[in-house]
């Protein structure tokens, strides 16, 4: 564990029992959200820092679990003395989101006055809804408003929401990586990956957790498609070039029913989707797909980015990456043109990057730079 | 039926005795090619056009197949009289490839010497073997010499291997929107489309036409990921935005198990990949997209084009589309580099069309112009 490091962390659990009702009008009885804190909150509460993630992320941003951990937080790079959201001076909250699958109430969780799971029934949150239940969990942390909300990708789009949904309390909102909505293709690459997962006939009608087993081969190649997407084409060149498998060569045993895998990049994918699969429920990741295909921004303002961002009061980081076509920066500038025609303060940068949209987690120099240069001036 | 359709259609048959040993070791005993031919061919054979077909092509290129057909061939916007490849002028042969699965020999072929289907074990052909047997296809139409090879995508492909292999029987040669080798990207989407086809149960190892029913979920599932990347973005905004489906906005009875598609893209995408896998098949599609991920048309030339493209005595006119993301303009303008290099006369243009890869399927103006404008040069 290095100096810098945060840490062995400890997860804590916030229980809400006044029901909270979902954009979509179905109401929650209670739900409770897992979350972890880093640092110290200070005296008047002004250095709390919310960092809110992805599609697939959760509340252990930072640190290790113990001290046999291997792993650190998925953004160790980022958090922790010294670094760029750093715990010296910031007090950082991350949570898991409702609907999540490490611990906050989500489809794996019992049905209300039943035993049994949600599964699919769970209702479907939106990132607005997030927004909600986040600053719940701030007034149980007594935070009246963020220095920062912080998020990458889905997490960026809960950040913007958070500017102008509740503009009293962010004085920073870091976008990184994200848009204001997504492109067809985005929404088309997403319906790939819910048709993989409803194909697989472990999925059941999504009651697979009564049967026992999981639709993981399903959601594994739902992850090889997001996969994919979330890597450059350069950085996969660099990465595997078009190797084939040593073992593998085309030769005259080849048969074509034989699903071995021959190119490196193949071996890559089918692991990582197969990892991927074990540690996430395939509803939950339905749904989290489903709340970002829905995301829209300005819907609630005539469709008008500039009229939304009048209600926001904090100031902006906006960060786009150079190979992310994704979220490409074509997207970002258009926040960013949003802000200056509704007059926020706002920084934009566009970070050259080989990696993709991957590149949001990565601990790339010229970014963590941006990133800590800009909380320098986020006093507490 | 418009004037210029080459009107009503008959696929023939060429049988070959002739064992064929492929570029894996692999020995065909002997095979059938099904061909369609347009035009007619001249006294000393120097007017005929081979037509190569991409991944997912046939032999059916132009005209119909009935009075009643209401669908004419892949090709027909470009061939034709007066149409670029001008059946007044030219001899056009358009053949399946061996492997297929529209009439050629392919894993829906009973295997040698037996009454049930190759299916999986049919051997991998290369694009090398393809340019062979459509080399025997020539032999048999008495055509020595073509006065061009046309082909896009994996098409493009077969034109340039005629071009080394048979230098003196190419005079010219159409790539268009290919590449000398596919990108880690590419393989890692060729990869996901097989694994959702191994995915689904009724894939049975590739036994399925003995059991009845076909893996058309997992080949559905395949083609819905190619066609995302046959698009461009930009064409698919303009096509769908992010228009929901009327009768599906998120509403309170959203359920996350239901599996009907909310945004038009979806929809369209289910639509297709459906009728795709009705009418292919999924032994076919695997062997394809090997042939395809395989394909690296240096690599017998210490991986050196310079070096591959001085064998062609061809002259060559390569075309790329500007929103083409799959096989982008940087790939066709290697060909073209490398073409230099080697001292070989080519034409390079780089149509724009926002349609991406499917561009080179379609009549865009400019690219039927340039297509007519070059093969006007091609005396017979």
């Amino acid at each position: 564990m290095d100096s810098n490091s945060v840490g062995i962390v400890a997860p804590q659990v916030a229980v809400f029992k006044t029901p909270l009702t979902l954009a979509s009008g179905a109401t929650l009885g209670g739900y409770e959200l897992v979350y972890e804190t880093y640092g110290k909150l200070n005296g008047d509460t002004s250095n709390a820092i919310l960092v809110c993630h992805a599609l697939s992320g959760h509340h252990h941003a930072a640190g290790y679990h113990s001290a046999e951990d291997r792993k650190p937080g998925w953004w160790d790079a980022c958090i922790g003395p010294g670094k760029p959201l750093d715990t010296e001076k910031f007090f950082i909250v991350s949570l898991n989101n409702l609907g999540g699958c490490h611990g906050s109430t989500g489809p794996t969780s019992p049905r209300e006055g039943t035993s049994h799971p949600w599964g699919p029934d769970f209702p479907q949150p939106s990132v607005e809804d997030w927004g909600d239940a986040q600053a719940r969990l701030a007034d149980r942390l007594g935070i009246d408003c963020w220095a920062a909300v912080v998020g990458g990708s889905l997490g960026g789009m809960q950040a913007m929401t958070w500017s102008v949904r509740y503009p009293d309390r962010v004085r920073h909102c870091i976008v990184i990586a994200a848009a204001m909505k997504l492109s067809a293709q985005n929404i088309a690459f997403n319906e790939v990956a819910r048709r993989a997962i409803y194909s697989d006939p472990a999925y059941a009608d999504g009651h697979y957790i009564s049967s026992g087993e999981a639709p993981n081969k399903g959601l594994a190649l739902a992850r090889m498609v997001g996969h994919i997407t979330y890597l450059s084409d350069d950085a996969m060149a660099s990465k595997f070039g078009r190797e084939l498998q040593e073992t593998l060569e085309l030769g005259s045993e080849h048969i074509i029913g034989d699903d071995s895998p021959e190119f490196q990049v193949e071996s890559y994918l089918r692991y990582q989707g197969a990892q991927f699969a074990r540690g996430f429920d395939a509803n939950s990741y339905l749904l989290m797909t489903r709340a970002l295909d829905h995301y829209d921004f300005a819907a609630s303002y005539e469709d008008d980015p500039v009229a939304a961002f009048r209600q926001a009061k904090a100031e902006f980081l906006v960060i786009a990456f150079s190979t992310d076509w994704r979220f490409s920066p074509a997207r970002s500038r258009e926040i960013v043109e949003a802000l200056l025609a509704a007059e926020r303060p706002v920084s934009y940068a566009e970070v050259e990057a080989k990696e993709g949209h991957d590149a949001f987690l990565l601990p790339i120099p010229r970014y963590m730079d941006l990133l800590h240069a800009y909380l320098k001036r986020v006093g507490p």
